[in-house]
C-alpha cells in the first residue's frame, strides 16, 4: 500500500492507495476516529458494483451504514440532486458525528463533499474514489461543489476529507471511455509538472491501456504526490494550483457548451490540453515537437483531440465565465516545454480564436 | 468608534462599533485592501432605507457596487433565494475578486455570507449589520447558512467576514418589535457569562427601550467583546461555543414550529431563556430568585415569556431534530447563578415536559 500524506495549514490527512482496499474501509474509518453514522452517498452504477463491499466493510467494523444513492452523470451534479441529499440526512437523522462517504467518481465526491461541508455548517467526510478521473485528481486537495446552469463548479467549497481510500481494483469495472477520460488528466501532470513521469507514459502506453495493477498503483501515487506538491502550497487557489487547471479552462467552456453529454470531463480536458499546447507553442514557452508529444500522447491514450463544432463566439462567451476571469482576462496555463508551466494572461476573445484556429 | 478585534488561528478580523459608520463603508473596504466589484445584498426595507447611502458611500471610495435585493424575513432564508444570489452574481459577471456586502439583519448576514462562502469555492465578504440582534450576534462569529423545511440553519457553514462594520444609528429605524427582539440576545450574554453586565441591564432597562446611543454603542460592544472571547476558544462549536446557544434550543424549535411568522427569533430565545432558567432551577443551577431576574428582566424589556400553544409531542418531535442532538440526547445550556454556565444533557422529551409544564 501506497500512503501520500497532504498536509495543510488547518488540517492533514492521508491518501492510501492499494488495490483491494475497499475491504480495509471500515477499519480505515475507525483509525480516523470516526464514531457516527457513516452515509455512503453513490449512484446505481458504483452502488450495484462496489455497494455491498463498502456497507459490509463498515458493518464489520462495527457501523451502521446508510448508503445514499444519486443519480449517475455530470448533468446531476447540481442544486436539486444536492437538496434531495440533504433531506435524506434529516430524514434519517443525521448528525454532527454522522460522516460522508464519497463512493464513487468526481461527481460523487464534489457533491457529497459539497453536502457534507455544508450540511450543520461541516459533517466529516471520506473520499473512496473509484474512477481514475477521481483518483488522480477530484479527490485530491478539497475542493468540493456542484455546477450551476450557466458553468461549472461555480457553487462550491474548499473542505478537506479525513481520509482519501484510492482502490486501484475498483478501475478495473470503469467503461473503457471513462478510463481514458481519466487518463488525461495523468498526462497533465508530466505535461506541466514532470518530465520524467511524462516519459514513463510515453512508454508504459500498452500497459496504462491494459490496466496494469502494479503500474496503475504507482501512477495514482505518483499524481497525487505531485498534486499535494501543488496543494500543500496554494490550499485555496490563490497562485501556484492554478497549474493544475492545465487545458481546463478550455475543457470547462467544452463541457458547457455540449451539456455535460457529448463529452465526459477527461475528453474536455483532452482537447482543452490540445488547445494549450498549441498556444504554448505559438507564444514561444514550447517548441513544436513537445507541442506534438503532448498531442500524440493523447492520441496514443485513445482521447479526442480535435475541437468539436462548436461557434467561435458562444465558445468567447462560455470562456469570458470562468472563475478565474478578471478585468476581461483569465489566467491561462501554458506548458514550458514538457514538466513546467507558464501562467500568462489572456482573453477570451484570443483563447477561443487560437481554438477555433487549430481545425 | 469602538473596535473589537477576532482573532482565529485562520484569520484576524476586525468589529468596528460607532453610529453613522455607514459612511464610512467605502473607505473601510479599501482599508481592509478590498479591489473587486462589492455586490451589495440587502432586502427591500432595508435597501430604501440605507441602500443609497451603502452604494454612495462605495462609489465615492471608487467602486463601482451591484445591489442584490433579497426578499424581507426569515421564512426566505432558504435555497430559492440562494440560487437567485448566485444566478445574480453570475450574471452580473461576478468574478474572484468580487466582494459579498451583507447589509441588513440575520437573515440577510446568513444568506448573503453562505453565498460569500460556496460562491466560486469562496469568495471576501463584509457584514454590515443594521439589526440589535445581527449587530450583537449573528454577524459575529463566521456562522452563515440558511434554513431546511424541516429545521433552522441545517445547511450552512464556517465562513469568516472581512471586517464587520455595525453602524448603531441605523438601530434608530427598526421596528420596536424587531428592537426588542435584539434585546433578547444581548440579556443571553449577561445571563450566561457576566454577572455584571446583566446588572446594568437591569439598571438601564429605560435608556435600553429609548435606544440611546451611546448606551448601544456600548452594549453592542460588550456582547461583541464576550462573543469575540468565545468564538475565539472554539471556532467550529466543539464545545464552548456552545454557551451561546443559551435559550436557543427551544427558541429555535418554536421558530420551526411556529413556521418563522408568529415568533421572530429574538422573541422564540426569550421564550426559550425563561425555559432554561427554569430548567436551570429545577436542576439546582440558580436560585428561584435568580430565575425570577431573567424573566422580569425579559418582561420589562418587552419580550415574551410564555410558551405559546403548541403540542408537548410536537415540541418533542422539533427538539429531536436539533442539529447538537447525539445519541438522542441534546447538550442543554443551564445558567449557573448568573453570569456563568452549566452544560448539562438531556433528552427531547423531558426538556419539552419542562417548557410544557411551565404554563
Amino acid at each position: 500500500m501506497r500512503t501520500i500524506t497532504i498536509q495543510l495549514a488547518s488540517h492533514t490527512y492521508d491518501i492510501l492507495i492499494a488495490g483491494g482496499l475497499l475491504e480495509r474501509l471500515g477499519v480505515a474509518c475507525r483509525q480516523v476516529e470516526l464514531a457516527g453514522m457513516p452515509v455512503v452517498v453513490t449512484n446505481p452504477t458504483v452502488a450495484a458494483l462496489y455497494g455491498a463491499a463498502a456497507t459490509a466493510s463498515l458493518q464489520q467494523a462495527g457501523y451502521r451504514p446508510l448508503l445514499i444513492e444519486i443519480p449517475d452523470g455530470e448533468e446531476f451534479k447540481n442544486a436539486a440532486t444536492l437538496q434531495s441529499v440533504y433531506d435524506r440526512l434529516i430524514e434519517t437523522g443525521a448528525d454532527r458525528h454522522s460522516f460522508v462517504v464519497a463512493l464513487g467518481g468526481g461527481v460523487v465526491g464534489d457533491l457529497a463533499g459539497f453536502a457534507a461541508a455544508t450540511f450543520l455548517r461541516g459533517i466529516p467526510f471520506l473520499q473512496v474514489p473509484t474512477t481514475l478521473l477521481a483518483q488522480v485528481d477530484s479527490s485530491v486537495g478539497g475542493k468540493t461543489g456542484i455546477d450551476h446552469p450557466l458553468g461549472k463548479n461555480l457553487i462550491g467549497a474548499f473542505y478537506q476529507p479525513q481520509l482519501v481510500l484510492s482502490d486501484v481494483s475498483t478501475l478495473m469495472t470503469l467503461t473503457d471511455r471513462h478510463y481514458r477520460a481519466g487518463l488525461a488528466e495523468v498526462v497533465k501532470y508530466g505535461a506541466v509538472l514532470d518530465a520524467e513521469f511524462f516519459a514513463l507514459l510515453e512508454q508504459k502506453v500498452d500497459g496504462l491501456l491494459q490496466r496494469d495493477v502494479d503500474l496503475l498503483g504507482a501512477v495514482v501515487a505518483r499524481c497525487c504526490e505531485l498534486k499535494a506538491q501543488v496543494v500543500e502550497q496554494d490550499e485555496r487557489e490563490a497562485g501556484l494550483r492554478a497549474v493544475l487547471n492545465y487545458g481546463h479552462t478550455v475543457g470547462h467552456a467544452l463541457e458547457t457548451l455540449c451539456s455535460y453529454r457529448a463529452l465526459v470531463h477527461g475528453e474536455a480536458v483532452a482537447i482543452g490540453m490540445v488547445a494549450a499546447a498549441r498556444l504554448s507553442c505559438q507564444a514561444g514557452y514550447c517548441t513544436a515537437a513537445e507541442q506534438q508529444r503532448i498531442t500524440v500522447l493523447l492520441q496514443r491514450l485513445g482521447l479526442p483531440t480535435e475541437l468539436p463544432v462548436v461557434g467561435c463566439d458562444a465558445l468567447t462567451t462560455a470562456l469570458g465565465r470562468d472563475k478565474k476571469n478578471r478585468s476581461g482576462t483569465v489566467q491561462y496555463v501554458c506548458n514550458k516545454g514538457i514538466g513546467a508551466y507558464r501562467f500568462p494572461r489572456i482573453t477570451p476573445a484570443e483563447l477561443a480564436e487560437a481554438c477555433c484556429s487549430g481545425r
